[in-house]
């Protein structure tokens, strides 16, 4: 029996989530499966990852693509952990894992199959969290499947720096493409153009008209538009798509704090420029797994890609790093450490 | 030398059309096809279409997917005319055409390449205006190519009798789908489910809650929504369409007389419910052209595709025709005859 450390939902959340909203508490767990609990695994957990979307489940949402939270109790997010007690004959005792998990120390998870092996690979365990895991997928099925980019083409990312942005960016730029990217701070915005190696990218907060901003550094229009934003910003890039354009709508972080959502105007450029808008969510896309991996490990492992990730230590600092997702306090992947190991 | 009776754009218009932005003015025109212009047909304009798109061409815009009309000079449209006089091999006096021609008695057509020979067919001229020229096209490439149709699946036509939408909704039952339209009166309304068949139908304007009005028509959700108005009943449609829905952007015309289009609220559930949202135009697929006709022929010869007409006679009435699609005046597909033959 030891103490296991948790984060809480206080209560459905209205507004702009704040700390007080995830309240840590410690129970007692013992290491061991329950009985009863035929095929689960009892994990310590190292790292979690923050995702913007997690915040669409602090609300009360029927007929969604996801469970709402329920408030008392432990929130649960994509993890990556190691196996303390096995009842599956899949997983066994030292085996490390990426999937759902609790945001707590340990976890007994008891549907596995949210949950995937982690190879033995020179990678850090927490681009689990990331790069080789949710946000990879995520940019690779945006990109690759929504997008259907074509060579040369001109693509605009916002969000840039973020999980998805950042892989979103490289992956266009080693495609062949034109890619310009926005963000929240100057340091980002270096970021996007020193690291990760976009051709151009600005500061929305800096830009008071949004759809100037855009025609400055889109003179000739966009072809793609990877939306994590939405809003004001979609409103903006709307008129300045080329025809036939494709805009990809992965998220709209913006979106998920306000009560009432912004309404958005130039919906009908959607038609005078034949327009595809998709969205997706990365959840049906898991089966390109394994061929997304074969495309990125060695992308990785020859340090053709840059991944960029903002770690803070111990599950105490959890809440605050999931709010800080909203003002854009995070530079990169925003991770939890939880344990070493 | 004959007087020819023409429809001039006054100037460009601001806010809602009305008749006073058109002004008939008569001409002369020589029945012959004047020296220098190779290639060209001159034709006498027998019916002519009025298309909701055509509001756009009345507003100075530039990079749009089509020239503005010009302050002064006639505006053109889709018609059906006969030769006259040509100096282009592939047509001679008398044959048939529709495709783009003035809103005139008797047009110079330069480019030929907007027009098309009519077969001699039993079916009534100003069909070619309508149902077997672009207002045909749009619904079928719109309905087949655009949403990609499953049997069973629930589909909302929205401005559901006119020219376009009486033929999606038909195409769609006839696909095996289950249809419901809304109109704008409770005449359009007994169209809708005593001619065309639709399953169910409703006056948005009494409906002072459009979300509510398509939760009680689709208590299961939309998989399919044609778009034709934008605006606020795509705001009402988004919040309750199904997982990987589909909604071809087929015009807005809600929004064409707008100085300041709506706002549309609900933009999330694009990606909350894998939403793809496309618009086109329907003059990228005119090269499927001998397909939909080779489809559409039979169904209106063996009277299986109902087809409303509002015809107004003399080209005089084309003003006051061409606003009444922004109020709805019109039943049907809004045909002007300017002549007999």
């Amino acid at each position: 029996m030891v103490g296991n450390k948790q984060i809480v939902l206080k209560d459905y959340v209205k507004g702009f989530l704040k700390e007080s909203d995830l309240i840590l508490k410690t129970s007692d767990v013992e290491l061991n499966i329950p009985g009863g609990c035929n095929g689960a695994v009892l994990v310590k957990n190292l790292y979690l990852s923050c995702d913007p979307y997690m915040r669409g489940r602090m609300v009360k949402m029927e007929g969604s693509y996801i469970d709402s939270f329920t408030p008392g109790e432990v929130i649960v997010g994509y993890g990556v952990a190691k196996i303390v007690d096995s009842s599956n004959p899949n997983f066994k005792k030292g085996d490390l894992i990426w999937g759902m998990t609790g945001w707590e120390e340990y976890s007994l998870i008891k549907s596995t199959e949210a949950i995937f092996k982690i190879p033995s690979l020179d990678v850090p365990l927490s681009f689990y969290t990331g790069i080789l895991g949710m946000a990879g997928m995520t940019a690779y099925v945006g990109f690759y499947e929504i997008c259907s980019p074509k060579k040369g083409e001109i693509v605009f990312v916002s969000a840039a720096s973020g999980a998805v942005g950042q892989l979103v960016g490289q992956f266009a730029k080693l495609f062949g493409c034109y890619v310009v990217g926005s963000a929240g701070s100057q340091d980002k915005v270096d970021l996007l153009k020193n690291k990760f190696g976009f051709d151009d990218a600005f500061n929305y907060k800096e830009e008071p008209d949004i759809d100037a901003a855009i025609k400055r550094y889109f003179p000739d229009g966009i072809d793609i538009y990877f939306e994590n934003v939405g809003g004001k910003m979609l409103e903006g890039v709307l008129p300045n798509m080329r025809s036939r354009g494709r805009i990809a709508g992965c998220g709209m972080i913006s979106q998920y704090n306000l009560e009432k959502q912004d309404a958005t105007r130039n919906l009908i450029y959607l038609i005078l420029k034949q327009i595809r808008m998709q969205g997706f969510l990365v959840f049906d896309y898991f089966h390109l797994y394994p061929k997304y991996l074969e495309m990125v490990l060695p992308l990785i492992q020859e340090g053709k890609l840059a991944y960029v990730e903002d770690i803070v230590e111990g599950i105490e600092a959890a809440p605050a790093a999931l709010v800080g997702l909203f003002s854009g306090k995070n530079v990169g992947k925003q991770v939890v450490a939880v344990a070493q190991d």
